[in-house]
């Protein structure tokens, strides 16, 4: 069973999957690529996952079959596990829990050699929509207080297979990171009554010098203070706290916007390995006027060192009114 | 002049280094290794860089000319700078400053080809008691409120040059990370009257199995909740809250348990590259019974993906209890 466990000083909470239990000897320092085995996302290897949560079938094939254009499966090597109960535990000054969560793959396309780029535009709306109708069902589990759905593309940004998908992990707690984010965002609302992201939409859009696209529905920008070069927010122009109450309606608008944000990532950075997240609502808080969902797409392009390590705070090489420009610039 | 800027949501602040304003195509995937170029840091190049601040020189050889046995100089490509004051200042919902602050560089051996774990014990000692000086001298800059100095080894963990070196940067700012702790410590201290590093040592003395070596001054632990595989600290086992507090006559003893923990982790992980960074209480605190100065080593061994960047907390597929034996088992 992995093991949660909280860090005393700062109250840092880590998984130790100590199932995995890797040896020294298991990190090498040379990258293993599995091109060549068999990938267990393809059609026809359904058999190598476990079986399909969900899948759309758009000629009602059998289950676990070759005929989807979308799938999703429970992680076969979870950080957290699905089975069981929480059993905090307190030992001397330290604490901990079991590691009791769920984690699933998305897999977002049949095709092994299509990254999220080369998809449709309605391949991307299913996408979308998998990912509400996975966070929806998740949320009746009353063991979960948060549902984090990310992707990891190339090897570099932590991807161990090739064939595109994204990833959700649902969560006993809720994660520090996000926690920041709520408590900064009540804060604000405390003092102005008006929502921070909402705020940082309005004056982006008056701005403009870091704005990279926008539709009626949502604008993806280059943040004020971002961490990485080429760091890229996409918002809803409209005030929600929840991702999953986006409606069918809005997913094309979506779909089109974070698709070409990242063929223009891609085209201006030569196609760089990048890792997206989806920060939204805890499960367990009411939809509110506070908190705004937003998607954050980070290239990896530099190399977290020392500094940031030892103070949590970036050195970020290209200002965001550079980044924003170049991206604008690019023709796709 | 690089310009210091706060996310409005979390108050994260970021340094933007609009001097070196990176071009999309200066990020490059491919590793630059600059091997035949002329190093800076070698003897008879001293010229290559900025005057020195700080020189051993057994044999009184003449300022910025060979003879050194350790230098320190400023950065050549500061991500802070010396000179100007900090101008606060907003712009609608934002918040920034001038990059005001001091990078500069200790260059541990005149040998090209030595790391950290080559040098002999007499060159570590010096190392650290630089650390001190420069600390205690940088400390009487009334804008600098932090000092954090750090290494970054092997080019995956951020080094840009290979001859062995330490950083320090001053920030105008206390950072994050460091008040994170510095608040931790406090409500435990309000709550017990005990530091809780303090506590953590004695709970890891009579437990043991995370222990990976201690002499009488110092230890070495893997913490009980790490990020990171075989993330390893050494604490002074008597409280002290500021590393410059040190006394020439512990450092030997300092130097002793650097050295053979860096040591163990070379010989167990195949010399992985690594940060390590040492964390003391801000400048303008009193020393105080509450916060305990340490040393965090982190070996490069896994990818940060979209889930720790999502959350903030860490995914470790190696236990620490697991770690320490490993560590502890390894002839040196």
């Amino acid at each position: 069973m992995p093991e949660l466990r909280k860090d005393p000083v700062i109250g840092r909470w880590v998984i130790i999957s100590t199932e995995r239990g890797k040896r020294p000897t298991d990190f090498s320092s040379v990258p293993k690529r599995r091109q060549n085995k068999l990938c267990p996302f393809c059609p026809g290897n359904e058999s190598a996952t476990p079986p399909e949560i969900l899948a759309i079938r758009p000629n009602s094939s059998e289950p676990n079959k070759p005929g989807w254009t979308l799938r999703v499966i429970s992680n076969k090597f979870p950080a957290l596990r699905i089975e069981g109960d929480l059993n905090r535990e307190g030992r001397g000054i330290f604490d901990k829990m079991n590691g009791v969560g769920a984690h699933e793959v998305i897999i977002e396309t049949p095709d092994h050699d299509k990254d999220l780029i080369d998809l449709d535009k309605k391949e991307v709306e299913d996408m979308l929509w998998a990912y509400r109708e996975r966070t929806l069902d998740l949320k009746k589990d009353p063991r979960f207080r948060y549902i984090l759905i990310f992707k990891n593309q190339g090897e570099a940004a932590g991807a161990s297979l090739e064939h595109s998908h994204s990833q959700l992990i649902a969560t006993p707690i809720v994660p520090k990171r996000v926690t920041e984010e709520l408590e900064g965002a009540g804060k604000y609302y405390e003092y102005k009554e008006r929502c921070i992201f909402c705020d940082i939409i309005r004056q982006e859009i008056s701005e403009k010098e870091r704005v990279v696209l926008q539709n009626d529905s949502f604008i993806s920008i280059e943040p004020f203070a971002p961490r990485f070069p080429f760091e890229t927010w996409i918002l809803p122009k409209k005030h929600s706290s929840g991702f999953e109450e986006i409606k069918k309606e809005e997913t094309p608008a979506l779909a089109a916007i974070l698709k070409e944000t990242l063929q223009r990532l891609a085209k201006a950075l030569n196609d760089p390995p990048y890792n997206y997240l989806l920060h939204t609502i805890p499960v367990d808080s009411y939809y509110n006027d506070e908190y705004h969902w937003h998607i954050e797409i980070m290239p990896k392009l530099t190399k977290v060192a020392g500094f940031e390590w030892g103070t949590g705070f970036y050195i970020n090489p290209t200002a965001p009114e550079d980044a924003a420009g170049y991206l604008r610039e690019m023709e796709i």
